[in-house]
């Protein structure tokens, strides 16, 4: 069954639902939203997204939304295909460790990782202005958190120990961006950065950056 | 055996952690910070905790942080104890349908409710000034974003379906701070207030409170 996204290829949200997808080996459709009509605040989307936003998933009829849940749901449904990406539900501390990994993707880096992404990248291509002030204040935040993958990263291979989850490969659109129009954070975070280049190397994100270059011209 | 928690009893985030060990019945001794030397920031707590932040819980050895992760742990491990908050492991939908509630917690609430509780609670606190602009911008979109809990708490009794979880419980330190400061976020939104009314009156969000007022005349 071909799982539908609603969503847009220029969201980091619905990229990191397409690279699980990838990742998973999984078929999916996607409906690129209606900018121009601000699909995503019509009634009918709210229906299936109740604050707006993209992407949400129909999976034969289940309703889905906020990427991070439908990732681990494709994880876990596809568990025996493709790599692995959650920790064994019995394995009381190694799941305590990726939920570590996965708060730490969305409270420590997802924001400011975003709002930076936001301010020098989504604006000004949509024309909007940059405010200076807030991408410096962001900047200067992630640099800093930028300092605890660091420390974590020096010790272990990944963020969750020395398998690869999904907390790790949700960093990936963003860290992208970040790569674009701010290369010095990864410059001054040199085990940030190998772990990264691994990330972005791997075929799944290769398949999303095809993905995106393919939907830009269409 | 007594789950050690560094962190301290003003934090949200501290508060999260003794909710889920309240509601589990679960014996813990609280070590609080050391504000004044900035205890949080130094190199044996970066051990422990490589963002400088607060909580981390020591269980035996077993080393946590990110509040959200270690109310997971203690839920998980402390399972058939007190009510279930988390889902059957094994019920796909129902665990896809709480960590999009877990993710709505921390990608729509948190950040915003967590800003003004800083500009017009935590500042004030410290006697540090409000940053008016920041509450108002902050302020703003959380009111939008408590448009999205009315769609689906009028659907729904909890916000991962008609059984509680650590989704509703994670909203209570800063629904408690949002309820002084902007009372009329509350007021403007029946359905929200009527769900944090009933998350408020639970014997474990009580006892927390206590525990806050006993620790303030410590």
């Amino acid at each position: 069954m071909t799982i539908k996204i609603t969503g847009h290829w220029v969201s980091a949200c619905t990229q990191q639902v397409l690279l699980v997808l990838y990742e998973k080996d999984v078929e999916f459709e996607l409906k690129n939203i209606d900018w121009s009509t601000v699909e995503h605040k019509s009634e009918p989307h709210l229906k299936n997204q109740p604050f707006g936003q993209i992407p949400f998933i129909d999976d034969d009829g289940f309703i889905l939304f906020e990427c991070r849940a439908i990732g681990r749901y494709i994880a876990t449904k596809y568990a025996d295909q493709g790599p692995k990406l959650l920790p064994d539900p019995s394995d009381l501390k190694a799941v305590a460790l990726f939920e570590q990994a996965a708060s730490i993707e969305q409270s420590n880096f997802d924001s400011y990782a975003g709002a930076i992404a936001h301010e020098k990248y989504y604006n000004p291509m949509q024309g909007f202005p940059t405010n200076e002030a807030a991408y410096q204040r962001n900047l200067d935040i992630l640099n800093a958190k930028l300092d605890g993958y660091e420390r974590i990263l020096s010790k272990q291979k990944y963020l969750a120990g020395d398998e690869l989850t999904l907390a790790d490969l949700w960093h990936l659109p963003y860290s992208d961006v970040a790569e674009i129009i701010a290369p010095q954070l990864l410059e001054s975070h040199p085990k940030f950065n190998e772990w990264y280049q691994g990330l972005k190397a791997r075929p799944s994100w290769v398949k999303v950056k095809d993905f995106i270059q393919q939907s830009m011209k269409a």
